[in-house]
């Protein structure tokens, strides 16, 4: 029996990613930075709120005098002023005394809580009863309280949600430094490929993967560049990854069959002088034949072409790559949503290799069940129905049906 | 103690979201469709794949000639041909011959299975020793395995991902009609409210809730337009509006004080006369100022002022709306990402409303944690260390320390 490839197992693969290095940045609005990685540490200038705030609407007061008040007891208290928001105030409160305040408005010296409206009855304009015996600092929010002023609050790295976006406008950042898109470079190679607009000859097949890894570069923050579909000629081959070595800051190639051109591949890259070849080979099902290399600090991928083990394996080689070229954390380059299901029949698996089973997600009577989507790994429908993978361990024998996996969202 | 709003259950306002319909459709490149809704039922025009293909490399065989053959007791095989990948044979095969073919190629005639060059020793040109035994089928993709001509492979209303765009290439669709970005109109109003270049003077604060709303209108696929700060009047509210219905397909407005400019809101809309009001105050906690308007057709959201309360508002209703108008599934729009995670500590809730506790997900030894981040409503960093969401019903009274609860991802 020929060994035809070095088998490594994912991990083996993973580790050797280290070496590949974040790309430079740019400076963006934020409004344009929605799912861009923070270059910089971002500081607040001021704290924030900067005055105390009330988090209610109602009366400002001090919280000693509303002690022992009741549903059945109020106390009674002289409005001395209301503060439109938007508006600052000298004034400072006196015992007994209450000053209507919006949520969001400033809460007066000498107040220290804010009795909210829905506890409060207007006697006449200068008059209120309070029901409800409040706790200082109650429904205030004090300066500082949020944020303060020098305090880190979004770390280089960091992937930026809207909630963060939210955090850069209260520090009052209008423009902020990320990291650029990484722009990649795509092929697809084969013979027996054809462009999808083509019908194919009997022997010929559409080009799936095009479609599949550019809107997958897409979805991950990466600028996608088709640069056409290479002949298994050693030529043709070379001259397109020279061409994409010069457009492009990572390079990735889907193969046409699953062994001859990705060692055409190794051929063709061996020619390169700062070429290294990291792994040629993983064991994992569906993607055995995988092509990692370093050419010259920009990473290359082969990708199986059958496009179920295309998208697999540029699932789980190909966005961490793009991940650390974009600049994550090291957490968020190796996160992947989660949940966990049950197995709605036996998973078979064979040890030696790692394996990704296609699964289905239904949820019933509030039990997630996952339903595994069968099918060889040249079809693309099967793939389409799943929205999850279930990793069964090199060493893991599967699972069987009602045992709890966790369901890799894709 | 004074009835503000005629406060209603969140599952009640989300009911009559019904009434709102999907925007018409447009073309578009398969290459442009990630994250689309398709508006078309896309059926195949010829079956996948269009012939035998195999799924290893390999040699084609009949399976029965390979019965009995094991590790130690190979089968001997004559090696008749090869098939170069992307072409055709009129070949058939015949007892005791093998076929060399790739992973991809094409299945000759005769042949019913494929061993795979694994278990294959190659003894000379003409001959080769095969270690396994084969099942009919075994490694061979029959005609139509993969779709059948006829067959619906994707439906109306269904978000495109990477593997979808992979069944339209392959199926030949170059593009697709796919319904438009719904555009939507934001408008942030308050009188206390400031443009974020500036340096708030006290009692204002800056407009945080324009750039996470942008930014979530843009998550979920609409296209936003800021439409500016609108002050508390009548007036300039009314006149930006007006704007919004003429330029959008949804109006969105973020409250200043949480109780005013919602009420003056509802003012204005009053004076248009197909306006009705679906909601004003949903029992849920923060966010309970919301307001839901049908203005003829268009929907209106108004959010709550504080950056955290209009945030969790617009996740839980504004999205769900901007899916309707984007032609989502009935199952699509009301889908949200899930995970289980245990309650770091004790988690209380007041019943009587909806409590959306901010939750910051950690794993550790295997379990997910969730520890609540508590923070005011106003106060917005909190919330951008937050992941996660759980929300704890109406008549539930909170989580104790261990328990286990759905986290909603933000």
């Amino acid at each position: 029996m020929k060994e035809f490839f070095k088998v490594q197992t994912p991990d083996q693969l993973f580790k050797k990613m280290d070496r590949f290095r974040a790309l430079s940045f740019e400076r963006v609005s934020i409004e344009d930075c929605l799912h861009r990685v923070l270059y910089e540490d971002v500081v607040a200038p001021v704290s924030l709120p900067e005055f105390p705030r009330s988090t209610v609407d109602g009366f400002a007061v001090k919280a000693k005098d509303t002690y022992g008040s009741s549903d059945k007891n109020p106390v009674v208290l002289r409005v001395v002023a209301e503060i439109p928001m938007g508006q600052v105030t000298d004034l400072e409160l006196k015992d007994g005394e209450a000053v209507k305040v919006a949520t969001g408005g400033m809460v007066p010296k000498g107040a220290d809580a804010v009795e909210m409206i829905e506890y409060v009855e207007q006697v006449d304009a200068q008059t209120i009863h309070a029901f409800k015996t409040l706790s200082p600092l109650e429904n205030v929010m004090q300066v500082g309280e949020d944020i303060k002023a020098g305090e880190i609050v979004l770390r280089q790295g960091h992937w930026l949600r809207p909630q963060d976006i939210g955090v850069l406008a209260a520090v009052g950042k209008t423009d902020i430094s990320v990291y650029r898109h990484p722009r990649v470079a795509i092929l697809s190679s084969g013979n027996e490929i054809v462009s999808i607009e083509n019908s194919p000859k009997p022997g010929e097949v559409r080009d799936v993967n095009r479609y599949t890894i550019v809107t997958m570069v897409r979805e991950s923050g990466g600028i996608p560049i088709f640069l056409g579909i290479a002949r298994d000629q050693f030529d043709d081959l070379k001259e397109k990854i020279e061409r994409a070595l010069r457009e492009a800051d990572m390079v990735v190639l889907s193969g046409g069959s699953s062994v001859g051109t990705l060692d055409l591949a190794v051929e063709v890259l061996q020619t390169f002088p700062a070429t290294e070849i990291l792994g040629h080979g993983v064991s994992i099902r569906p993607g055995k034949p995988t092509l990692l290399a370093d050419l010259g600090g920009k990473p290359f991928l082969g990708l199986p072409g059958h496009p179920v083990s295309a998208l697999v394996i540029f699932h789980f080689f190909g966005k961490p790559i793009l991940k650390i070229l974009s600049g994550f954390s090291q957490e968020g380059v190796w996160h992947q949503i989660k949940v966990k299901a049950r197995a709605s029949r036996n998973i078979p698996s064979v040890p030696g290799r790692e394996d990704y089973v296609r699964v289905k997600l239904e949820e019933k009577d509030g039990t997630l069940w996952a339903h595994p989507v069968f099918g060889k790994s040249g079809a693309i429908f099967h793939l389409s129905q799943a929205s999850g993978l279930i990793r069964i361990g090199i060493n893991e024998e599967g699972l069987e049906t009602g045992e709890e996996a966790q369901v890799i969202l894709i």
